[in-house]
Parts: structure tokens; sequence; C-alpha cells
């Protein structure tokens, strides 16, 4: 009998020519793919790049997963989501869970691939993509980090003093999830002089992406710019910025 | 006239099939491909894995830059690249500089961008990869960071109290070109009671690439280990470990 396998593929940051050639292979040879949305979206992102890459053929199993903090209630998806995986590798299926960017950083795949590990001897192979803040500093044709130079990634800052400590002892630093509190943090960078030299992007990659560079600017003269609706809407940002200044 | 073009074409961390297709049509597309290399190698790593994509019809030019921190030294070898680069983008040709792994992060690369974009106005694009701790991560079918947890990428580890400063306040931690402080690195991770929960990877998805999960021990007892010659030598080796254990 054949026996089914997990595979978790990374589709990379927006663009659907930014796939690896592996991850493109076991998209066009998997049984069934599992798309992670969020309760609003209609489509999750990492699908609508799959359907500019395929012409989709396969079985699509859309999996919600609510954009929550309570990990009672978001223990309660995955293992819905792990129940109906597991039910497809019983049937030897191929199944392919996408994810934007690489699945190693911070994506729901991470917490169905161990609760898959744990439920049984299915094999699972994990595909690796690029990462966001790779194809933003690729797009701005910058360094995220040169020679002996440190690199801090840093989700969501809710606590201003762990960034604080991570400005000072990290040459180059990414601030990812930044729309909800990207007023105070570029009150921070400015406090040490860096807002000059940040860089910021929204859904770098995307058709409607947008990337400045060395453009933020103190929060007050930002509300005063177009793009600010923007900024501040989109879970997909992130700024990049380092204590040296770009060459 | 046609234009000259200058990419920074990503070929990701070893295993060929982790390009991305945007990177594999640029090769296929350039005129030429500057292949880096250092003065002991017979030939890059990265050009290798272009070799097993394509068959290069295109001219190769290998540039050498030396293993040393002497930047003296580093610059001459910086300007006489860029100055063989900016000769054939005069005569209009497109031209792939090719880096393992991504090209911003710890490359050769984004020493020769600045100085092209400092020479003159050729267009030039970085193309993304898949970076090398990504690749381990997949490998090891471990998460890197998840939720608001943070990271901190370290290369090349000489001085501890970074280090130690690191391991305090991020849940997770790359430290990357580990070769030459290997034992020295090990024994702050068990100071921290880490070393259990660590990953050694070296030349991750090279034929002879190599990943152990949860198997660091002291250097005491890993000098008795056959991996351990390979594990010394290696400029491509990294550690990811991280404070929680993993699932």
């Amino acid at each position: 009998m054949v026996k089914g396998v997990f595979y978790g593929v990374g589709v990379g940051p927006g663009d659907p020519e930014l796939i690896t050639l592996k991850g493109y292979r076991v998209l066009r040879e998997a049984d069934v793919i599992c798309s992670p949305k969020s309760r609003a979206e209609k489509e999750g992102v990492a699908l609508s790049i799959v359907r500019s890459l395929l012409d989709i053929k396969q079985k699509v199993l859309e999996l919600t997963f609510p954009m929550t903090n309570d990990k009672v209630e978001l223990e309660l998806y995955w293992d819905k989501a792990v129940r109906q995986i597991l039910s497809l590798l019983k049937e030897g299926k191929k199944v392919a869970f996408i994810t934007l960017g690489d699945p190693s950083l911070y994506s729901t795949y991470t917490y169905v691939l161990k609760k898959i590990k744990q439920a049984g001897s299915y094999p699972v192979e994990t595909i690796p993509g690029v990462a966001s803040f790779c194809a933003c500093a690729a797009a701005a044709n910058i360094p995220l980090a040169e020679g002996d130079e440190k690199l801090a990634i840093i989700p969501a800052v809710k606590d201003l003093d762990p960034l604080r400590l991570a400005l000072q002892n990290f040459e180059n630093i990414v601030l990812m999830k930044i729309a909800r509190n990207y007023p105070a943090v570029v009150k921070v960078l400015a406090e040490l002089g860096l807002e000059g030299q940040a860089i910021y992007a929204s859904r770098c990659g995307l058709p409607d992406g947008f990337l400045k560079a060395g453009l933020l600017t103190l929060p007050e003269e930002l509300e005063e710019l177009e793009e600010l609706k923007e900024m501040q809407k989109d879970y997909l940002s992130l700024i990049i910025t380092k204590r040296s200044s770009y060459g």
C-alpha cells in the first residue's frame, strides 16, 4: 500500500517566481494542497501564489486558523486540521501544506507539523523557502548582515525594552508583523537616531506590494502620508534597520 | 545600445533544487556568470551548484577573494572584481554574480554591489535565495521561531559575552560559521543547559552534507566521534539552538 507523506512547502515571499524548483515540483506531484487562512480572508495568500503557478487540479483543503493569542482556542483549530490531514495520510495521499515565506519562520505549519510527528509514523519533509526579510533586502539591494555582524529578527513588538536592548547590541534588526505598533516602534528608532536608515516594506513581492527605503520619519509626519493607511493595516509589514548607514 | 544589467543570484543552500524559479531563469538568460571563490578552492561551491542545474555555455568569470580580515587587502580584490564586472556591463552584458544561500546574508556580493552602485548607472537586481539556516531547520523538521519569539543570527563567535547575552534574551539562536570556535561555543551552551537541544549542521544540502539533531555534547565527548574531524574544519557549519525544547 502507498504510504502518505506530509510536506511543508514554503512558497516564498510573494512573487510566484520566488518559489524553489523543489517546492514547485512537490506541489505538482501532491494529491492534496492544504492552505491555511485567517477567518477574515477569502483565500490564503500562499494559495493565490500557487494558483498563479499551477492550474490546480488537486484537492484543496482550506484550513482556517483564527488570528488570536488564545492558546486553548488555537489548539482546537490545530487539532481539527491535524485530524483532517491524518485521515488523508491514512489514505496514502501526498499532502502539501503551503506557507508564505519559509515554513520554519513564524508559520502555522510548525504547530501542525509537531502534532503530525506526535501522531504517527508518516514521513514528513519540509521544503524551505525564501524568507520575507531576505526578499525585502533584495528588493532594496541592501545587505541584511555582513562580515561578523549580528542580525536580530523580532516579531510583533509589544514591549519596547527588548527592542532597545536589541538595537544596542545588534548591528542589524528585522522587525516583523510591524503594522499595529508602527508609531511606537518608529519613535524608538528616532530616539536612537535610526529612523532615516530604515527600510519599510509591506507585502513585498505581491502585486500590491510596497517598499520605501530610507523614508521612515516620525509618526506625526507619517500621518500626513497617504501611504500610512496602507502601512498601518497590513500584517505582512516589516522594517529593516541597521546601526551603520546603507552604502 | 543594449544596457548591461548586474544581477546578484542566490543559488540557495546547496541542493540545486532549492534555487528559485527566478534565479534559475536569470542564470539561463545571463551572458556572464561571476563565481566568487576563496584562494584555496578549486571552484566555488555556488558554481558547482549551477553546473548541476545548467550546461553552462556562458562565459564564467571566476573571482578570487582571500579568506582574510585584512580590509585593505580585501578592498584591492573587491576593486579588481568590480573593474572586471564594469567592463562587461559597459559592453551591454547581463552579468549574474552567484552566491550560496541568500545574497543579502554574509555574502561577498553585497560589497561588490555597493561599489557597482557607486560606480555608475547600471541597473542592479538582487534575486533572493533560501538561507542556509532555513534549509537546516527544514532538514531537521523543526521551527526556527514561532509566535512572538525572537531569533538571533550570530556569525563566527569570537567573543563569548555577546553570545551569552543573546542566549539570555532570545528564544532562538543561529550560530553561523561555527567551525573554528566549536568547542568554546558548545561549552557556553552547556553552561546554560542547552547543549542537548541544539542542532549541528555542516554543508547542509550538499552531497557531503551532515546534520545532527539533539546530539551536541561536550567537546571531550565529541572528540571521540569520527564526525568531529568534519565538523571542525568546515566553514559552512552552523548550530541552531533554542531555550525551550524541540517538540
